[in-house]
């Protein structure tokens, strides 16, 4: 298998799954609501972005760091409005 | 650095980013509420997941194949619900 073929589908991956968080912060910026929101869910997935960002940096991957950094930025933000609105 | 410990912590985060789904799921199924999640974000989550299935499969790695199989599952589980509750 050509491995920018592999690379590129980590990459797409990546994109993907860091970018997930980003329409679930919009829906709640426009709706002010957050009550079926897993509060469980974001402190674990916080916990564990963050954790894959200390792990990038170890491994010396930059797009993991990214990624995963974003990611950081984006649960913490939803995290915030969780406790804010409800 | 000692590996072992690279190791460890990027187990950590895969067990954190994986198991953070399924408070979400048990959320959903004891509330039967489902208004505040966004569609949008489970699709592209179970797509990325789906990649970094294949991605996993291809490089040969256990653990991203296992930890994304098992997202799949509760994802579709999670958007099987949206679908049903909304």
């Amino acid at each position: 298998m050509n491995s920018t073929f592999i690379n590129s589908l980590g990459f797409i991956a990546a994109i993907l799954t860091t970018g997930g968080l980003i329409p679930q912060l919009i829906k709640i910026i426009k709706t002010k609501s957050v009550a079926d929101i897993s509060f469980e869910m974001f402190v674990m997935f916080l916990v564990g972005v963050t954790c894959w960002f200390i792990y990038g940096i170890l491994i010396k991957s930059p797009p993991v760091i990214a990624a995963n950094f974003i990611s950081m930025l984006v649960n913490s933000t939803i995290l915030y409005y969780k406790f804010k609105y409800e």
